[in-house]
């Protein structure tokens, strides 16, 4: 980050917004009209328009004393779009509001929307509005994604269907083992601030929290080999709490099998080292940002050896079998949501 | 408000999103998917989709010591709305997203939403989703809203051209004395507290400033006498800035005549009782939400002997004339936007 702290003031309301987003292009056909004027509007000619919005409060989901504000920003993008894509859709348009305090400067800003920006390069959307207000204590930040997809293409939370095989992305528990250590980290440094943090050799769990992608790859992938899930949830809250609410919703019971949960040796051994239990951390843990689905049987078959990071890890049964969880000994434990739950921290 | 204060966490976050959403019903055609999955699904079937957000934060936007639950609801729907209608499109669902602490109960939301409904069911729009979270200090409200139109019937910022004759809806300058009156009140109460509040001979002011209303009707009227307007914007900032915004986006300038701006008596007599020029009241107050608009002169004449309170308050002019305030007594001042800037209060 540059060394210069200008003051917002300096730039004014619709200076800063200016300055903050003139380095956005226009990626997508279907924006007509981007950031300048009373709403953003969209062409999307006959599909359907999907929207999803979130709210990230300083200090309830994001900690800038370990956050870098570019990390930040990047996040922000993709915990939207992963909704997005959890609808088999494509994300298309974005829009960010900030509420900010005079704590910030305008070159804080800056590395926040550069990692918005970088999002939007990445995943090819566009940044077409928002809101820039203050704040009298800490950041916030707003994002609304809007994406586009066929009727027909659609995948709700509510289809899975009793025989249907259960499927997730990529490994699960590592950005809620790689938030424990940022936590300790900063409490080693608060208690002895000349200590430096010890995370070069965490990488990989420090990156799924700071730096989590949306799966965009595998949306692409069950295009390419007509796989059409049957229901679709990311994994934010947990695996847990995310296949409770595919459960639900579709009035069906599931297992879990233990053994298949995937999880890194690196979220393994350091929950370990944690004193956790592992299989507890890949369950309830979030923020991994997979994507969570189910198969019928007749598509389970086009996941087999595909070069791809999407593992079966159980069964939709019927509602009556409850939600269980089959350990590597055999036994049935119920699962447990110890999902996220914001009132309660 | 209900004397019961039931605790946030008795419901836990999915159950007080339904506790909060199931008395909304879906009322527009387009909405297929609502609240409960990762997006809300939209079908638009070759109309444009128009977005805007909005985060209003505690302190900044609303001060709850005045400014009841159920209002607030209310009026964070009607700003966003008011975004759409001044595209002239028409608002169809909304998502809401809340930050919330602790010191809010049940009850409290309940208020809130009560306003919310009240808005999407005048408006007939729908809502479709959000995110609630916890809040470490006071209440944020992100709204996005999304509408529709045919693009040929979009009006932008941008599209103001000399000659145009320059429109206002309604009356300015009134919810900004309302919010005077409101902290004046305010103070008086915080320094003897059984003093009762004297805002019953206000009902105008203050209703402007805690239950504004959003110019659906202006729109529906502008369809009916097909009356295209070059340019629109609503008024949230003050007519000045607004106005300068139209101007600057279209490279043009304007003349506004002071003797046709209009100001309700209870406005200008209020300003007067506060020492304040009543003409800078009306032009710089803000939030008025009133629709602000150009209409080339092939149009004008359709305004007129209309039952709707729309002036003509000025016109465009080129850019090398400025932008100026004609007189009541013939001189020209140039305008001066004194717009809310948040980063300097």
């Amino acid at each position: 980050m540059s060394e210069k702290h200008t003051p917002l003031s300096s730039l004014g309301e619709f200076g800063l917004i200016d300055h903050l987003t003139n380095s956005f292009e226009t990626k997508q056909q279907s924006t007509i009209k981007g950031i300048g004027d009373d709403a953003a509007v969209i062409n999307h000619e006959g599909m359907c328009t999907v929207l999803s919005t979130d709210l990230l409060i300083e200090g309830v989901h994001f900690d800038l004393s370990f956050m870098p504000l570019k990390h930040l920003g990047y996040k922000a993008v993709i915990v939207n779009l992963s909704d997005i894509y959890a609808m088999n859709a494509s994300p298309s348009q974005i829009t960010i509001s900030l509420a900010i305090s005079n704590r910030f400067s305008v070159e804080a800003l800056d590395e926040l929307y550069a990692g918005i920006k970088h999002a939007c390069d990445t995943y090819g959307v566009d940044l077409v509005g928002g809101d820039t207000t203050s704040s009298s204590t800490g950041l916030s930040i707003s994002v609304t994604a809007v994406g586009a997809a066929k009727k027909k293409d659609l995948v709700y939370r509510n289809g899975a269907k009793e025989g249907d095989f259960i499927c997730v992305s990529g490994e699960l528990g590592g950005a809620y083992i790689g938030l424990q250590l940022l936590n300790r980290e900063k409490e080693v440094f608060l208690e002895n601030p000349k200590m430096q943090p010890k995370l070069d050799e965490h990488k990989y769990l420090v990156g799924r929290q700071l730096k989590p992608e949306a799966r965009k790859d595998v949306i692409a992938y069950l295009r390419d080999f007509d796989i059409h899930p049957t229901a679709m949830i990311d994994v934010s809250d947990g695996l847990s709490s995310d296949l409770m609410h595919l459960c639900r919703q579709a009035d069906v019971g599931c297992h879990v099998y233990e053994a298949n949960v995937p999880i890194n040796n690196e979220t393994y051994n350091q929950a370990l080292e944690f004193n956790m239990d592992p299989i507890t951390t890949a369950l309830s843990g979030g923020e991994d940002y997979e994507l969570l689905f189910t198969v019928s049987p007749s598509d389970e078959s086009k996941l087999n050896g595909q070069e791809i990071d999407i593992t079966v890890i159980g069964k939709i049964v019927a509602k009556e079998e409850g939600l269980m969880l089959q350990t590597r000994a055999n036994h049935l434990h119920e699962l447990v949501a110890q999902g996220w739950n914001s009132f309660q921290k």
